[in-house]
């Protein structure tokens, strides 16, 4: 008798086929807003940034293209350090490009889950390379974080 | 145990199986150790077993027994707010209990994914409750985190 409902062919597991998912599922459609500072803000305006955004990582760029990342770790640490935070720039602290890892908005998801966790940071920068008058620009266009992979996970499970 | 290879019965989405065989897996299977202080320490002493451990949440006891947490948000909180880190008590800027979300280790991955979305924090204490000498005891055994939920998603993909 035929089946009410379809077999199919499992040559991989159920799980692959979950990756296959995953891997039609892109940076862009799963990335948050990007909180952005330039190079010449105080540590302190970094901070108020960081708790009025309620994000864990800021991204910092110059002329806009980015040239670094600065973390609660980071701020914690010169809070720590007795930095003065209403004169030193947060372009003094962050972790400056090319140290950072970046992802593209059409990486796939898994791509950039793997990266996060290989450079052990709680989120990434997506970038776009462009070319403006003439000037190489890293613009930033979205964060991705944990926990926005956190929230993919739970979302393919619950569908 | 799943079939690697062959046919199988697809009244369910494959996306459906996945999320069957994620419920399969435990909060135990996937934790990480915990880091643990005492109210007593100071805010001070708190800071540093942070840096030392590179975790970005730490659970606060009395007498063997969960009653806080204190996440770098909290620490860097404090730094800003001029507290005097040497003398003041972790206990004091803690989040205390019961305005903490727990779980258990037999919970599932995915009930732990939902409550750390849901309660918007980074990382939660896995917890058992037991009696000690007639006292009701609540026992931090690990720590789950979006970095566990993140490197589950990256396993299962892989696969």
């Amino acid at each position: 008798a035929r089946p009410k409902v379809g077999y199919f062919y499992s040559g991989k597991s159920s799980v692959n086929i979950f990756a296959q998912e995953v891997k039609n599922m892109k940076v862009r459609d799963i990335m948050s807003i990007p909180i952005i500072v330039t190079e010449e803000s105080s540590v302190y305006d970094g901070v108020v940034t960081l708790f009025l955004e309620d994000v864990g990582t800021i991204f910092v760029v110059s002329k806009g293209s980015l040239t670094g990342i600065v973390s609660r770790k980071d701020f914690l640490k010169s809070a720590m350090g007795g930095v003065d935070m209403n004169k030193v720039p947060v372009g003094m602290i962050m972790t400056r490009s090319p140290n950072i890892a970046t992802v593209s908005p059409e990486d796939n998801a898994l791509e950039a889950a793997i990266k996060i966790m290989d450079h052990e940071v709680d989120s990434l920068p997506v970038v776009e390379k462009i070319k403006e008058n003439g000037q190489d620009i890293v613009k930033v266009i979205g964060r991705i974080s944990k926990s926005n992979i956190t929230k993919l996970f739970v979302e393919l499970c619950k569908e």
